[in-house]
Protein backbone atom coordinates (compact mmCIF):
# COMPACT_ATOMS: atom_id res chain seq x y z
CA UNK A 1 0.00 0.00 0.00
CA UNK A 2 3.03 2.21 0.49
CA UNK A 3 3.67 2.32 -3.59
CA UNK A 4 2.51 3.38 -6.45
CA UNK A 5 -0.94 6.24 -6.53
CA UNK A 6 -1.80 5.13 -2.96
CA UNK A 7 1.24 5.22 -1.53
CA UNK A 8 1.49 8.46 -3.10
CA UNK A 9 -1.80 9.39 -1.11
CA UNK A 10 -0.92 7.90 2.42
CA UNK A 11 2.92 10.12 1.89
CA UNK A 12 0.34 12.63 1.01
CA UNK A 13 -1.99 12.76 4.06
CA UNK A 14 -4.84 11.90 1.73
CA UNK A 15 -5.44 8.33 3.08
CA UNK A 16 -4.34 6.97 6.32
CA UNK A 17 -4.06 3.13 6.74
CA UNK A 18 -2.94 1.32 10.27
CA UNK A 19 -3.09 -2.27 10.85
CA UNK A 20 -4.42 -4.31 13.67
CA UNK A 21 -2.86 -7.79 14.83
CA UNK A 22 -6.04 -9.53 16.49
CA UNK A 23 -3.39 -11.96 17.73
CA UNK A 24 -2.68 -8.85 20.54
CA UNK A 25 -6.24 -9.69 21.86
CA UNK A 26 -5.85 -13.42 22.27
CA UNK A 27 -6.50 -14.66 26.25
CA UNK A 28 -3.43 -14.08 28.38
CA UNK A 29 -3.24 -18.03 28.59
CA UNK A 30 -3.63 -18.51 25.19
CA UNK A 31 -0.50 -16.93 24.30
CA UNK A 32 -0.82 -15.14 21.22
CA UNK A 33 -3.38 -17.93 19.79
CA UNK A 34 -6.90 -17.02 18.48
CA UNK A 35 -7.89 -20.37 16.70
CA UNK A 36 -9.69 -23.10 18.26
CA UNK A 37 -11.29 -26.35 16.96
CA UNK A 38 -14.67 -25.94 14.71
CA UNK A 39 -17.58 -27.11 17.44
CA UNK A 40 -18.91 -30.39 15.20
CA UNK A 41 -15.75 -31.79 13.90
CA UNK A 42 -14.16 -31.12 10.40
CA UNK A 43 -10.48 -29.82 8.97
CA UNK A 44 -9.05 -27.08 9.81
CA UNK A 45 -9.17 -24.23 12.91
CA UNK A 46 -11.50 -21.41 13.45
CA UNK A 47 -11.03 -18.31 15.01
CA UNK A 48 -12.46 -17.37 18.32
CA UNK A 49 -15.21 -14.74 18.90
CA UNK A 50 -13.67 -12.69 21.61
CA UNK A 51 -10.03 -11.56 19.97
CA UNK A 52 -11.99 -10.44 17.13
CA UNK A 53 -14.43 -8.86 19.04
CA UNK A 54 -11.90 -6.82 21.53
CA UNK A 55 -9.52 -5.99 18.20
CA UNK A 56 -12.59 -4.36 16.59
CA UNK A 57 -13.95 -3.04 19.92
CA UNK A 58 -10.11 -1.22 20.23
CA UNK A 59 -10.53 0.20 16.65
CA UNK A 60 -13.93 1.29 17.38
CA UNK A 61 -13.38 3.01 20.11
CA UNK A 62 -11.54 5.72 18.16
CA UNK A 63 -13.69 5.39 14.84
CA UNK A 64 -16.80 4.69 16.24
CA UNK A 65 -18.96 4.83 12.84
CA UNK A 66 -16.50 3.03 10.69
CA UNK A 67 -18.08 0.33 8.62
CA UNK A 68 -16.70 -3.08 9.62
CA UNK A 69 -15.65 -5.41 6.27
CA UNK A 70 -15.45 -8.56 6.42
CA UNK A 71 -13.81 -10.63 3.91
CA UNK A 72 -15.65 -13.59 2.80
CA UNK A 73 -15.80 -16.01 0.51
CA UNK A 74 -19.48 -16.18 1.19
CA UNK A 75 -19.72 -12.25 0.57
CA UNK A 76 -21.53 -10.24 -1.89
CA UNK A 77 -19.05 -10.01 -4.70
CA UNK A 78 -17.35 -6.77 -4.97
CA UNK A 79 -17.31 -4.39 -7.95
CA UNK A 80 -16.47 -0.83 -9.27
CA UNK A 81 -20.33 0.23 -8.03
CA UNK A 82 -19.60 -1.24 -4.22
CA UNK A 83 -16.08 0.24 -4.62
CA UNK A 84 -17.75 3.94 -5.35
CA UNK A 85 -20.14 3.83 -2.27
CA UNK A 86 -16.90 2.77 0.19
CA UNK A 87 -15.45 5.60 -1.03
CA UNK A 88 -17.40 8.00 0.41
CA UNK A 89 -17.13 6.66 3.96
CA UNK A 90 -14.85 8.65 6.39
CA UNK A 91 -13.48 5.35 8.09
CA UNK A 92 -13.21 1.23 7.10
CA UNK A 93 -12.46 -1.65 8.52
CA UNK A 94 -11.30 -4.89 6.94
CA UNK A 95 -11.45 -7.92 9.01
CA UNK A 96 -9.36 -10.63 7.43
CA UNK A 97 -10.02 -13.93 8.56
CA UNK A 98 -7.79 -16.93 8.55
CA UNK A 99 -7.87 -20.69 8.09
CA UNK A 100 -11.87 -22.10 8.21
CA UNK A 101 -12.95 -18.77 9.15
CA UNK A 102 -14.01 -17.03 12.12
CA UNK A 103 -16.47 -17.85 15.01
CA UNK A 104 -20.18 -16.86 13.61
CA UNK A 105 -21.40 -15.47 16.45
CA UNK A 106 -18.69 -12.38 16.23
CA UNK A 107 -19.55 -11.85 12.38
CA UNK A 108 -23.19 -11.56 13.36
CA UNK A 109 -22.27 -9.06 16.07
CA UNK A 110 -19.97 -6.79 14.56
CA UNK A 111 -19.80 -6.77 11.03
CA UNK A 112 -21.54 -4.52 8.95
CA UNK A 113 -20.78 -5.90 5.48
CA UNK A 114 -19.89 -9.08 4.20
CA UNK A 115 -17.57 -9.04 0.76
CA UNK A 116 -15.98 -11.34 -1.68
CA UNK A 117 -13.82 -10.35 -4.37
CA UNK A 118 -14.06 -12.96 -6.63
CA UNK A 119 -15.36 -16.89 -6.51
CA UNK A 120 -11.83 -18.40 -5.22
CA UNK A 121 -10.15 -19.08 -1.85
CA UNK A 122 -7.45 -17.69 -0.76
CA UNK A 123 -5.12 -18.07 2.31
CA UNK A 124 -7.16 -15.06 4.29
CA UNK A 125 -7.87 -12.24 3.96
CA UNK A 126 -5.12 -9.92 3.58
CA UNK A 127 -4.92 -9.81 -0.17
CA UNK A 128 -8.81 -9.44 -0.82
CA UNK A 129 -8.60 -6.30 1.78
CA UNK A 130 -5.64 -4.84 -0.21
CA UNK A 131 -7.63 -5.70 -3.37
CA UNK A 132 -10.39 -3.56 -2.22
CA UNK A 133 -8.49 -0.73 -0.52
CA UNK A 134 -6.45 -0.45 -3.90
CA UNK A 135 -9.89 0.23 -6.09
CA UNK A 136 -11.48 2.50 -3.15
CA UNK A 137 -8.67 4.72 -2.53
CA UNK A 138 -8.77 5.16 -6.08
CA UNK A 139 -11.77 6.64 -5.93
CA UNK A 140 -11.25 9.06 -3.05
CA UNK A 141 -10.90 12.68 -4.68
CA UNK A 142 -7.61 13.85 -4.80
CA UNK A 143 -6.19 10.52 -4.73
CA UNK A 144 -5.67 10.46 -8.10
CA UNK A 145 -4.00 13.12 -10.62
CA UNK A 146 -5.38 14.31 -14.23
CA UNK A 147 -2.67 12.04 -15.94
CA UNK A 148 -4.56 8.77 -14.26
CA UNK A 149 -8.24 9.48 -14.05
CA UNK A 150 -8.99 8.32 -17.01
CA UNK A 151 -9.04 4.77 -16.29
CA UNK A 152 -11.70 5.26 -14.19
CA UNK A 153 -13.97 5.25 -16.89
CA UNK A 154 -13.68 0.87 -17.09
CA UNK A 155 -16.70 -0.88 -15.34
CA UNK A 156 -18.12 2.81 -14.83
CA UNK A 157 -20.10 2.35 -17.73
CA UNK A 158 -20.29 -1.14 -18.37
CA UNK A 159 -18.14 -1.52 -21.23
CA UNK A 160 -14.56 -2.80 -21.74
CA UNK A 161 -11.95 -0.64 -22.29
CA UNK A 162 -10.91 -0.62 -26.26
CA UNK A 163 -7.38 -1.33 -27.26
CA UNK A 164 -4.11 1.28 -26.64
CA UNK A 165 -1.23 1.37 -28.71
CA UNK A 166 2.20 3.85 -28.05
CA UNK A 167 5.18 4.80 -30.10
CA UNK A 168 6.61 2.94 -32.51
CA UNK A 169 4.27 3.13 -35.13
CA UNK A 170 5.14 -0.34 -36.63
CA UNK A 171 6.28 -2.73 -33.94
CA UNK A 172 7.52 -6.49 -34.92
CA UNK A 173 5.59 -6.05 -38.51
CA UNK A 174 2.55 -4.51 -36.35
CA UNK A 175 1.21 -0.81 -37.27
CA UNK A 176 -1.19 1.16 -35.28
CA UNK A 177 -4.33 1.09 -36.37
CA UNK A 178 -4.65 4.07 -39.11
CA UNK A 179 -7.36 5.76 -37.33
CA UNK A 180 -5.43 6.51 -34.04
CA UNK A 181 -2.86 8.56 -36.09
CA UNK A 182 -5.87 10.56 -38.19
CA UNK A 183 -5.34 13.57 -35.26
CA UNK A 184 -9.38 13.20 -36.10
CA UNK A 185 -10.79 12.93 -32.54
CA UNK A 186 -14.27 12.46 -33.32
CA UNK A 187 -13.20 9.56 -35.35
CA UNK A 188 -11.14 8.46 -32.92
CA UNK A 189 -13.38 8.61 -30.39
CA UNK A 190 -15.76 6.39 -32.54
CA UNK A 191 -13.73 3.96 -32.89
CA UNK A 192 -12.51 3.57 -29.51
CA UNK A 193 -15.99 3.06 -28.77
CA UNK A 194 -16.76 0.74 -30.84
CA UNK A 195 -13.91 -1.23 -29.72
CA UNK A 196 -15.36 -1.39 -26.46
CA UNK A 197 -18.86 -2.16 -27.54
CA UNK A 198 -17.16 -4.76 -29.69
CA UNK A 199 -14.96 -6.37 -27.21
CA UNK A 200 -17.15 -6.61 -24.21
CA UNK A 201 -19.49 -8.46 -26.88
CA UNK A 202 -16.73 -11.11 -27.28
CA UNK A 203 -15.32 -11.11 -23.82
CA UNK A 204 -18.14 -10.43 -21.50
CA UNK A 205 -21.49 -9.97 -22.86
CA UNK A 206 -22.94 -10.39 -19.52
CA UNK A 207 -21.68 -6.88 -19.44
CA UNK A 208 -23.77 -5.74 -22.21
CA UNK A 209 -27.24 -5.71 -20.28
CA UNK A 210 -25.88 -3.39 -18.35
CA UNK A 211 -24.42 -1.37 -20.50
CA UNK A 212 -25.92 2.51 -21.65
CA UNK A 213 -26.28 2.14 -25.20
CA UNK A 214 -26.49 5.08 -27.81
CA UNK A 215 -29.18 4.12 -30.85
CA UNK A 216 -25.92 4.23 -32.68
CA UNK A 217 -24.26 1.76 -30.37
CA UNK A 218 -26.57 -0.27 -31.04
CA UNK A 219 -26.70 -0.41 -34.98
CA UNK A 220 -23.23 -1.08 -34.82
CA UNK A 221 -23.58 -4.05 -32.14
CA UNK A 222 -26.91 -5.19 -34.24
CA UNK A 223 -24.50 -5.00 -37.74
CA UNK A 224 -21.16 -6.67 -35.99
CA UNK A 225 -22.00 -10.47 -36.83
CA UNK A 226 -22.01 -9.63 -40.21
CA UNK A 227 -18.47 -7.78 -39.77
CA UNK A 228 -16.88 -10.75 -37.37
CA UNK A 229 -17.99 -13.28 -40.47
CA UNK A 230 -16.34 -11.39 -43.31
CA UNK A 231 -13.25 -10.47 -41.07
CA UNK A 232 -12.25 -13.71 -39.52
CA UNK A 233 -8.31 -12.66 -38.53
CA UNK A 234 -9.69 -9.64 -36.73
CA UNK A 235 -11.96 -11.39 -33.94
CA UNK A 236 -9.04 -13.61 -32.10
CA UNK B 1 4.26 -14.65 -0.94
CA UNK B 2 6.66 -15.53 1.47
CA UNK B 3 4.24 -15.71 4.31
CA UNK B 4 1.63 -18.36 5.08
CA UNK B 5 0.88 -21.37 3.28
CA UNK B 6 2.24 -20.34 -0.23
CA UNK B 7 5.94 -18.93 2.02
CA UNK B 8 6.07 -22.59 3.59
CA UNK B 9 5.80 -24.20 0.03
CA UNK B 10 8.33 -21.77 -0.90
CA UNK B 11 10.89 -22.77 1.83
CA UNK B 12 9.91 -26.18 1.14
CA UNK B 13 10.76 -26.46 -2.41
CA UNK B 14 7.51 -27.46 -3.87
CA UNK B 15 7.13 -23.84 -5.47
CA UNK B 16 9.45 -21.07 -6.42
CA UNK B 17 8.49 -17.71 -7.47
CA UNK B 18 10.83 -15.08 -9.29
CA UNK B 19 10.13 -11.51 -10.55
CA UNK B 20 10.75 -9.44 -13.28
CA UNK B 21 11.43 -5.85 -13.47
CA UNK B 22 10.05 -4.81 -16.84
CA UNK B 23 11.84 -1.64 -16.72
CA UNK B 24 15.09 -3.82 -16.80
CA UNK B 25 14.42 -4.13 -20.37
CA UNK B 26 13.69 -0.47 -21.27
CA UNK B 27 15.80 1.03 -24.20
CA UNK B 28 18.91 1.97 -23.48
CA UNK B 29 18.29 5.88 -24.17
CA UNK B 30 15.31 5.67 -22.21
CA UNK B 31 16.85 4.93 -18.75
CA UNK B 32 14.32 2.29 -17.47
CA UNK B 33 11.43 4.41 -18.91
CA UNK B 34 8.77 1.53 -20.33
CA UNK B 35 5.44 3.89 -20.80
CA UNK B 36 4.47 6.96 -23.56
CA UNK B 37 2.01 8.55 -24.77
CA UNK B 38 -1.43 6.76 -26.10
CA UNK B 39 -1.75 7.00 -30.20
CA UNK B 40 -5.05 8.63 -30.84
CA UNK B 41 -4.66 10.79 -27.43
CA UNK B 42 -6.65 10.80 -23.94
CA UNK B 43 -5.38 10.36 -20.28
CA UNK B 44 -2.69 7.90 -19.07
CA UNK B 45 -0.19 6.74 -20.66
CA UNK B 46 0.77 3.26 -22.23
CA UNK B 47 3.38 0.35 -21.86
CA UNK B 48 5.41 -0.09 -24.63
CA UNK B 49 5.71 -3.51 -26.64
CA UNK B 50 9.53 -3.51 -26.71
CA UNK B 51 10.38 -3.74 -23.00
CA UNK B 52 7.43 -5.98 -22.40
CA UNK B 53 8.61 -8.19 -25.38
CA UNK B 54 12.23 -8.83 -23.99
CA UNK B 55 10.99 -9.19 -20.15
CA UNK B 56 8.75 -12.10 -21.74
CA UNK B 57 11.21 -13.74 -23.65
CA UNK B 58 13.96 -13.29 -21.01
CA UNK B 59 11.71 -15.40 -19.23
CA UNK B 60 10.94 -17.67 -21.98
CA UNK B 61 14.19 -18.71 -22.62
CA UNK B 62 14.86 -20.82 -19.60
CA UNK B 63 10.42 -21.86 -19.40
CA UNK B 64 9.77 -21.78 -22.89
CA UNK B 65 6.57 -24.09 -22.68
CA UNK B 66 4.81 -21.34 -19.92
CA UNK B 67 2.00 -19.64 -20.24
CA UNK B 68 1.48 -15.99 -19.93
CA UNK B 69 -1.20 -14.26 -18.37
CA UNK B 70 -1.93 -10.99 -18.28
CA UNK B 71 -3.69 -9.75 -15.81
CA UNK B 72 -6.54 -7.65 -17.49
CA UNK B 73 -9.83 -5.90 -16.56
CA UNK B 74 -11.33 -7.16 -19.75
CA UNK B 75 -9.97 -10.70 -19.24
CA UNK B 76 -11.86 -14.13 -18.26
CA UNK B 77 -12.96 -13.62 -14.82
CA UNK B 78 -10.84 -15.72 -12.64
CA UNK B 79 -12.57 -18.59 -10.64
CA UNK B 80 -11.66 -21.91 -9.05
CA UNK B 81 -12.23 -23.78 -11.46
CA UNK B 82 -9.73 -21.77 -14.09
CA UNK B 83 -7.34 -22.16 -10.82
CA UNK B 84 -7.63 -25.98 -10.72
CA UNK B 85 -6.72 -25.96 -14.33
CA UNK B 86 -3.83 -23.42 -14.28
CA UNK B 87 -2.77 -25.69 -10.82
CA UNK B 88 -1.82 -28.52 -13.23
CA UNK B 89 0.58 -25.99 -15.04
CA UNK B 90 4.46 -26.49 -14.59
CA UNK B 91 5.62 -22.72 -14.87
CA UNK B 92 2.92 -19.37 -15.25
CA UNK B 93 4.22 -16.02 -15.92
CA UNK B 94 2.16 -13.30 -14.92
CA UNK B 95 2.22 -9.79 -16.78
CA UNK B 96 1.19 -7.18 -14.36
CA UNK B 97 0.29 -3.86 -16.16
CA UNK B 98 0.14 -0.48 -15.33
CA UNK B 99 -1.13 3.06 -15.87
CA UNK B 100 -4.09 2.40 -18.90
CA UNK B 101 -2.45 -0.85 -20.12
CA UNK B 102 -0.23 -2.31 -22.41
CA UNK B 103 0.37 -1.95 -26.36
CA UNK B 104 -2.12 -4.66 -27.59
CA UNK B 105 0.55 -5.51 -30.55
CA UNK B 106 2.72 -7.52 -27.87
CA UNK B 107 -0.09 -8.84 -25.66
CA UNK B 108 -1.57 -10.46 -28.99
CA UNK B 109 2.10 -11.78 -29.74
CA UNK B 110 2.58 -13.04 -26.40
CA UNK B 111 -0.26 -13.28 -24.28
CA UNK B 112 -1.92 -16.85 -23.81
CA UNK B 113 -4.25 -16.41 -21.23
CA UNK B 114 -6.29 -12.71 -20.42
CA UNK B 115 -7.38 -12.92 -16.75
CA UNK B 116 -9.25 -10.57 -14.53
CA UNK B 117 -9.85 -11.41 -10.80
CA UNK B 118 -12.79 -9.51 -10.61
CA UNK B 119 -14.93 -6.13 -12.20
CA UNK B 120 -13.03 -3.37 -10.40
CA UNK B 121 -10.44 -0.88 -11.09
CA UNK B 122 -7.14 -1.62 -9.42
CA UNK B 123 -3.54 0.41 -9.77
CA UNK B 124 -1.52 -2.63 -11.50
CA UNK B 125 -1.57 -6.29 -12.22
CA UNK B 126 0.64 -6.90 -9.09
CA UNK B 127 -2.30 -7.65 -6.50
CA UNK B 128 -4.68 -9.63 -8.85
CA UNK B 129 -1.02 -11.50 -9.65
CA UNK B 130 -0.85 -12.27 -5.76
CA UNK B 131 -4.78 -13.11 -5.23
CA UNK B 132 -4.56 -16.08 -8.47
CA UNK B 133 -1.18 -17.20 -7.01
CA UNK B 134 -2.63 -17.69 -3.67
CA UNK B 135 -5.29 -19.24 -5.10
CA UNK B 136 -3.47 -21.60 -7.18
CA UNK B 137 -0.56 -22.51 -5.36
CA UNK B 138 -3.26 -24.26 -2.98
CA UNK B 139 -4.24 -26.18 -4.90
CA UNK B 140 -0.76 -27.75 -6.02
CA UNK B 141 -0.45 -31.21 -4.32
CA UNK B 142 1.91 -30.94 -1.25
CA UNK B 143 1.32 -27.43 -0.56
CA UNK B 144 -1.84 -27.82 1.66
CA UNK B 145 -1.70 -30.26 5.01
CA UNK B 146 -4.40 -32.42 6.17
CA UNK B 147 -5.28 -29.27 8.60
CA UNK B 148 -6.01 -26.84 6.13
CA UNK B 149 -7.19 -29.12 3.21
CA UNK B 150 -11.21 -28.58 3.84
CA UNK B 151 -11.01 -25.14 2.68
CA UNK B 152 -10.71 -26.71 -0.65
CA UNK B 153 -14.13 -27.26 -0.89
CA UNK B 154 -15.63 -23.80 -1.25
CA UNK B 155 -16.32 -23.35 -4.61
CA UNK B 156 -15.54 -26.52 -6.02
CA UNK B 157 -19.60 -27.96 -5.59
CA UNK B 158 -20.66 -24.06 -6.31
CA UNK B 159 -22.43 -23.78 -2.93
CA UNK B 160 -21.04 -21.34 0.29
CA UNK B 161 -19.56 -22.65 3.16
CA UNK B 162 -21.67 -23.64 6.28
CA UNK B 163 -21.43 -21.19 9.34
CA UNK B 164 -18.33 -22.12 11.43
CA UNK B 165 -18.31 -22.37 15.79
CA UNK B 166 -15.61 -22.79 18.06
CA UNK B 167 -14.78 -22.25 21.94
CA UNK B 168 -16.06 -21.21 24.38
CA UNK B 169 -19.89 -23.25 23.93
CA UNK B 170 -21.68 -19.37 25.04
CA UNK B 171 -20.02 -16.47 23.76
CA UNK B 172 -21.59 -12.86 24.35
CA UNK B 173 -25.19 -14.53 24.76
CA UNK B 174 -25.15 -16.73 21.94
CA UNK B 175 -24.76 -20.13 22.10
CA UNK B 176 -23.34 -22.52 19.59
CA UNK B 177 -26.29 -24.15 17.55
CA UNK B 178 -27.16 -27.52 19.80
CA UNK B 179 -26.83 -29.92 17.04
CA UNK B 180 -23.23 -29.22 16.89
CA UNK B 181 -22.76 -30.17 20.20
CA UNK B 182 -24.37 -33.38 19.74
CA UNK B 183 -21.34 -35.72 18.38
CA UNK B 184 -24.14 -37.58 16.38
CA UNK B 185 -21.82 -37.00 12.71
CA UNK B 186 -24.53 -37.68 10.15
CA UNK B 187 -27.28 -35.04 11.74
CA UNK B 188 -24.18 -32.35 11.83
CA UNK B 189 -23.44 -33.21 8.28
CA UNK B 190 -26.90 -32.55 7.17
CA UNK B 191 -27.26 -29.63 8.89
CA UNK B 192 -24.37 -27.81 7.36
CA UNK B 193 -25.39 -28.99 4.22
CA UNK B 194 -28.39 -27.26 4.78
CA UNK B 195 -26.70 -24.47 6.18
CA UNK B 196 -25.16 -24.56 2.67
CA UNK B 197 -27.83 -24.17 0.60
CA UNK B 198 -29.40 -22.15 2.36
CA UNK B 199 -27.13 -19.33 2.16
CA UNK B 200 -26.21 -19.88 -1.39
CA UNK B 201 -29.75 -19.47 -1.91
CA UNK B 202 -29.94 -16.23 0.35
CA UNK B 203 -26.34 -14.75 -0.41
CA UNK B 204 -25.72 -15.75 -4.12
CA UNK B 205 -28.62 -17.59 -5.90
CA UNK B 206 -26.61 -17.48 -8.83
CA UNK B 207 -24.44 -20.34 -7.89
CA UNK B 208 -27.41 -22.51 -7.01
CA UNK B 209 -28.13 -23.04 -10.57
CA UNK B 210 -24.46 -24.75 -11.14
CA UNK B 211 -24.60 -26.46 -7.70
CA UNK B 212 -25.47 -30.62 -7.93
CA UNK B 213 -28.12 -31.09 -5.69
CA UNK B 214 -29.18 -34.40 -3.92
CA UNK B 215 -33.22 -35.01 -4.25
CA UNK B 216 -32.76 -34.49 -0.46
CA UNK B 217 -31.07 -31.16 -0.93
CA UNK B 218 -34.29 -30.02 -3.91
CA UNK B 219 -36.46 -30.87 -0.93
CA UNK B 220 -35.03 -28.93 1.57
CA UNK B 221 -34.71 -26.19 -1.12
CA UNK B 222 -38.61 -26.17 -1.86
CA UNK B 223 -39.48 -25.90 1.77
CA UNK B 224 -37.14 -22.95 2.72
CA UNK B 225 -39.46 -19.99 1.87
CA UNK B 226 -41.99 -21.21 4.36
CA UNK B 227 -39.44 -22.09 6.99
CA UNK B 228 -38.28 -18.34 6.55
CA UNK B 229 -41.49 -16.55 6.72
CA UNK B 230 -41.91 -18.86 10.16
CA UNK B 231 -38.52 -17.50 11.55
CA UNK B 232 -37.81 -13.46 10.27
CA UNK B 233 -34.71 -13.09 13.06
CA UNK B 234 -33.13 -16.19 11.76
CA UNK B 235 -32.65 -14.69 8.17
CA UNK B 236 -30.74 -11.43 8.61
Amino acid sequence: MNTSITGRAIAGGILSLSTVNIRDFAEEKRKGRVDDYPYGGGAGMVMQAEPVYRAICAVKAERPAARVIYLDPQGKVFDQEMARELSREEDLIFLCGHYEGIDERVLEEAVTDHVSIGDYVLTGGELPAMVMMDTIARLVPGVLNNEDSSVLESFEDHLLEYPQYTRPEVWNGKAVPEILLSGHHANVEAWRRQQSIRRTLERRPDLLEKAELTKKDRQYLEELPEEKLANPEDIC
